[in-house]
């Protein structure tokens, strides 16, 4: 039979991230393509307790059936959080647990747009978010952005261009790939454009948690006096990926349509995950645990780039991230990527293309990924050394 | 600001089968409305001793990233059991984890409908599934469905009139709102006209393992040489409704698909909760937890059923389930539907009217669901009684 297979899913391909993955499970190889958290980030010691004593005491409100909008007692933790740490949260915004940041995009996207209408982005970006997008119908048009965030005035040109643009999506702070932060400049100057075109913002904040130097930039949200900000977080970094636990902050009026996205999407969200979380986060142990990763990360960071500075030939260049799990390196010329990358692959060092995180599926890419919280300190070292080896051993 | 909302959602409403849930909060209603598998269906011993197991011995795996597919051991047990008892698996087919039953039937409509492509329905149908459908734009047309199953005539007639048709939704087994099954005979009809018209068949299955009396019918799926149907299953009624646990089998074209789409949507599902499922459903204590749940929705449904043989009035039509959660009362001419629902909640009792469930959001209807897994026994008792002396007493 053929199978009539919907015009939105039918050329979307799984994520190159996901397909490089699978060369991840040789343990030979050096992971620097993963963006998986350093497994000393779980506190696992915490869950089991935590977990046998939910569903010893509460076995049946760990297991039946919940509310879309997530368990309460945890809703009204992020809410806290939101607004201590991060300035975010009025009287218009509502808050709600997703199955992991990923569904909070996703949802974000299939409430706002129609087949066809655009969502622009940061070009690069995050894969997971611009093929969510597309799964959606919606079309994605890139902005250049550069070391202090997105291009301005090419994102006017792209809002002046794209009248169906429902929503502008943005990782702010320590970008994935590229590491960077947006200046607070640009991020008034962002906010100023989406309110004068009438689009929201969809500012991804899944790393926001993991600043290890340099000083807080407010999030967008923080700014947002109009309600045109739907922020959205994730426990993935600082409690635990598997749990597929996050969050959507937006005005209760886009919310509503969102938790009706969400109830036909999965209902509710893991239960027993979400009171483990709810009763992590309000513990005395969570401000610490994020230091210690913070102070994991930091460390795991400057190793890696140390070890660029001292590898890399000059006319290399990367990023010096303040925070997150990425680093973005770009090639000199003399260098064709696809072959850079392969190998590296060869010499057992997985990186990922920047041609990954194109909007445009079909442009080229002279950066690659490198992320720092899933190898060793050990292959950290080695790795560097050998793509150091490779960087020098140009044509 | 005018939020600019997506179509799709714009006009979607929360079910009202939620909205009635707010009522049930309240502890005076006898609450005939619900869903909700019963509290002692769940295996909570088991899971408590489990999860503090695989957290103890394997934190990382638990808490990591895990593959958009599923916990291999687990599917391995979906496929097995499949096969075993449902005649399920071909060489053609995947079998895949979702995020709850809800979360397949989601897929499947947005891996194959474009917005304004059709979902044919039995009509009455899973409010959660239409809802769904509506989600990804496609357009729901119902079939007037009896008590052997849809009626054939007018499923060959709605197939001819709807050339954008993509996708056949049926609960052959224990259908919710009206609890009946679909005979084999019609079942291998809707097989042939499915085929004939080229549309793929969404078999939901969600109560399957829940018999408790009568003969197996072979599963749709059962017949599917052609690869032509999508079968989607659930673990809510036999382990729990929290952790939201569902898979899906269907022909691996279809599946990668489905599998690009999921990882779009939560990465994948909550790892902890799948390897508990998997150590659950391959453990001795399976077969005879399934066992006691049928016991118990034997006696719950028996109950409730000589209870309104007991108080109903001849003339009060209602159908005779051999397994699931619910059944479907049909009220005499003299009653207006809405005002009888409005009349039991004042008297205590909440029911779900009929409309609820109608693939044309329009129409009327003269029928409500009851569930007998929520209330108990003393509930379904008193509970009949007072919609039995409400329905003596018509105007």
């Amino acid at each position: 039979m053929e199978y009539r297979i919907s015009e939105k899913l039918k050329n979307l391909k799984p994520s190159a991230i996901r397909e490089i993955f699978k060369s991840l499970t040789d343990p030979r190889i050096i992971a620097f393509a993963a963006g998986n958290p350093a497994a000393e980030s779980f506190p696992a010691e915490f869950i089991e307790k935590k977990a046998a004593e939910i569903l010893h005491n509460s076995p049946v409100a760990a297991l039946q059936y919940s509310i879309t909008e997530g368990y309460p007692a945890l809703r009204t933790a992020v809410k806290k959080r939101l607004s201590d740490a991060f300035g975010i949260g009025r009287d218009f915004d509502e808050t709600i647990i997703t199955s992991g940041g990923q569904q909070g995009l996703e949802l974000a996207c299939k409430v706002m747009c129609d087949e066809g209408d655009v969502v622009i982005s940061e070009d690069p970006s995050f894969i997971g978010a611009l093929n969510a997008f597309r799964s959606c119908g919606a079309r994605v048009v890139g902005v250049k952005t550069e070391e202090d965030g997105i291009v301005i005035e090419e994102l006017e040109a792209a809002l002046k261009l794209n009248p169906r643009a429902k929503l502008l999506y943005m990782i702010p702070t320590f970008h994935n790939p590229m590491g960077i932060t947006t200046s607070a400049e640009k991020r008034s100057a962002v906010y100023a454009l989406a309110k004068k075109y009438g689009v929201l913002i969809l500012e991804d904040n899944p790393y926001g948690e993991l600043r290890f130097s340099g000083r807080d930039v407010p999030t967008i949200k923080s700014i947002d006096e109009e309600g045109i900000v739907i922020y959205c977080g994730s426990y993935s970094k600082v409690l635990s990926s598997g749990m597929r636990l996050g969050f959507l902050c937006a005005p209760a009026e886009v919310m509503s349509k969102i938790v009706v996205a969400k109830q036909v999407e999965d209902v509710h969200t893991n239960i027993l995950s979400q009171m483990i979380c709810e009763s992590f986060v309000t513990s005395d142990q969570y401000l610490p645990h994020l230091e210690k990763i913070r102070a994991l990360y930091r460390r795991k960071c400057a190793l890696m780039l140390d070890a660029m500075d001292k590898n890399f030939p000059d006319d290399v260049k990367y990023t010096r991230p303040e925070g997150g799990l990425f680093l973005w390196c770009t090639l000199p010329s003399g260098f064709v990527l696809d072959e850079f990358v392969q190998t590296a692959l060869k010499n057992e060092v997985a990186v990922v293309p920047g041609t990954a995180f194109n909007c445009d599926t079909t442009a080229a890419s002279d950066s690659f990924r490198l992320n720092y919280s899933t190898p060793s300190d050990e292959q950290i070292t080695r790795g560097i050394e050998i793509l150091g080896r490779l960087l020098k051993d140009r044509k």
